[in-house]
C-alpha cells in the first residue's frame, strides 16, 4: 500500500485527502504540511485516518512515504520539488505554472533521470492531453480559447492596461488573443491550462490563447484545437465550477484524484 | 534501462520496433515473436539492435524483460496475458478488444494486483481519455460517432443482414445506431476504439455508438461527447491513415510509441 504525503490543505488539498481517506482508495495520507498550522489541524480534524503533521515542508519528503502530492502554490513548487526528488521520492504538482520557467522544467526532468523518479502532473480542468502528447513531434498549431463569464475574469492584470470594460460586455466577445508564454502573466488564473497545454505540446511561445467573456455562459469552457501530419484534434470541455471551491472545476479535483490512485494501483491502466 | 519483448512482428509491430531501436528511445527491445517466423526475420532485418526470436509466444515473458508489447490478435491476448503477468512482467495490449469480455477483464486486472504488475491500453485511435477516466463515476452519458468513407466500411458483418448499400451512398449517412456491445460485433474494424471508450467509461452496454458512410471524407473521424455533473466533454479526431498501413490511423501508432516511451522513462509525466 502506498504511503502518501500532502504539501498543501487548501480546498483542492483537502479534497484530495478525503478522497484517499476514503474506503476504497488502495493508498495511505500519512503526513501532511501547510504554512498555515490552522489548515493542518482543520484537515486532519476531517479524516478518519490521521495524518501526521510536519513542521515544515522540506520534512514531508524525509519521512517513510512513496510521494509528495503538490496541492499549495508555484513557490512551494520551486521550494521543495527538487529536494523531494533528490529523497528518492515521486511528486504529483498541481500549480504547473511553475515549470513553464524552462530553467526549472530542465532542473527538474534531470533530476527525475538521475535519481529515478517520476514527477506527475494531472490534466487538470482539460482533457485530450493523451492525445497531444502522442502528436507532439509533429504538431503544426496548437492553440486554447477559453470561454468564461465576465466577472470569472475580473481582476486580471490584463485589464490594468486595457480598454476593455468587463461591466459592458453584453455578448459573447473575444477581450484577449496572443501566446500562452504573454496569457499566463496577464491572466494568473489560466495559468495551469495553458501552462499544461504548452507543456504537453510546442511550448509557451507556439501555443494561442484566446480569452472570451461571455456573459450568458455559466461554465468555464476551454476548447482545443490541434493539428498536424496526423491529422487534427479538437477538444471542448465544458467544466461546471466545484461547489466546495467555485474558482475550481470540478474536472481539476477528478483529474488530481485519477492520476493518484493510478499511481496507487496495480491494475489495467487505460489511456496513453 | 527497460528491456522489451515484443509479441506480433506485423505492421503495427514493426513501427513499434522500429521507434524502440531509434537513437533517443530510453529501452531496448530484446526478444520478439511471431506465428510467422518470416515476419520475425524480416522485422529483425530491418533493425539496428537485433532482437532475439523466440520459439513460441510464451517464452517471451520467461526472458530478463521488463514488459511484453502485444501487436498481434485478440486470440493472442487472451492466450498469454495471464502468463504475462503470472511471470512478473508487465504487458502493454494493442488488441483492447479481448478485454470486452469481462470475465476476462476481471482475471487480467485481479492478477495485476496478485502479481503486482500492470497491463497498459494506449488511447488507440482516439484522445480524451484522460478526462473520461477522471469523471467516469459520475458519467450519464458517453457516445461515439464514427464517420468513414463508405469503402473503409466495406465487408464488416452488419452489411450482411442490412439493407444499406454502401455504393449507392452519396452524401454522409447514418447506417449504424446502437450500443458499444453489439457494435463491436457488426463492425469488427471499429472494435478497438469502442472497446476503450467502453473500458474507460461505463461500459460497452452504456456506450452508444453510431456509423457515419461519407463519400466525400478521406479521414477517419470519431466524435465523442461525455455529459455528467462534472459538465460536459467533446472531442473530435480526425485521423490521417498510416501511410504504411492505411488501415490504422497514424494516431494509434504514435499513441503506442508515447505510452512505452512513457513507461520506460523517468521523468516529468504529464496527463492523468
Amino acid at each position: 500500500m502506498k504511503r502518501i504525503a500532502l504539501l498543501g490543505c487548501g480546498s483542492m488539498g483537502t479534497q484530495i485527502a478525503l478522497a484517499i481517506d476514503s474506503e476504497n482508495f488502495p493508498a495511505t495520507l500519512t503526513h501532511v504540511y501547510d504554512a498555515s498550522k490552522d489548515s493542518s489541524l482543520s484537515l486532519v480534524q476531517k479524516l478518519q485516518n490521521k495524518p501526521e503533521i510536519v513542521e515544515n515542508s522540506h520534512l514531508l519528503s524525509s519521512q517513510p512515504i512513496d510521494i509528495v502530492v503538490e496541492a499549495a502554490s508555484q513557490d512551494a513548487v520551486k521550494d521543495v520539488a527538487l529536494s523531494v526528488l533528490q529523497n528518492k521520492k515521486d511528486l504529483m504538482i498541481m500549480s504547473v505554472g511553475a515549470l513553464l520557467d524552462e530553467s526549472i522544467y530542465d532542473i527538474l526532468s534531470d533530476a527525475c533521470k538521475d535519481f529515478k523518479k517520476t514527477i506527475y502532473l494531472p490534466s487538470g480542468a482539460i482533457a485530450g492531453l493523451d492525445g497531444i502528447k502522442s502528436v507532439k513531434d509533429e504538431l503544426e498549431s496548437l492553440s486554447i480559447t477559453t470561454t468564461k463569464h465576465p466577472r470569472s475574469l475580473k481582476g486580471a492584470k490584463f485589464f490594468e492596461t486595457s480598454e476593455v470594460n468587463l461591466d459592458e460586455i453584453s455578448s459573447s466577445t473575444v477581450v484577449y488573443e496572443g501566446t500562452a508564454k504573454e496569457a499566463v502573466s496577464l491572466f494568473p488564473a489560466n495559468i495551469n491550462v495553458a501552462a499544461l497545454l504548452s507543456l504537453t505540446g510546442i511550448g509557451s511561445e507556439k501555443t494561442s490563447v484566446k480569452i472570451v467573456a461571455d456573459p450568458s455562459t455559466d461554465k468555464n469552457t476551454h476548447h482545443i484545437e490541434a493539428a498536424g501530419k496526423f491529422g487534427k484534434m479538437t477538444f471542448t470541455i465544458e467544466n461546471v465550477p466545484d461547489t466546495n471551491n467555485p474558482k475550481t472545476s470540478r474536472l481539476a479535483i477528478l483529474s488530481a484524484i485519477e492520476t493518484l490512485k493510478k499511481y496507487c494501483s496495480d491494475d489495467i491502466q487505460i489511456g496513453t
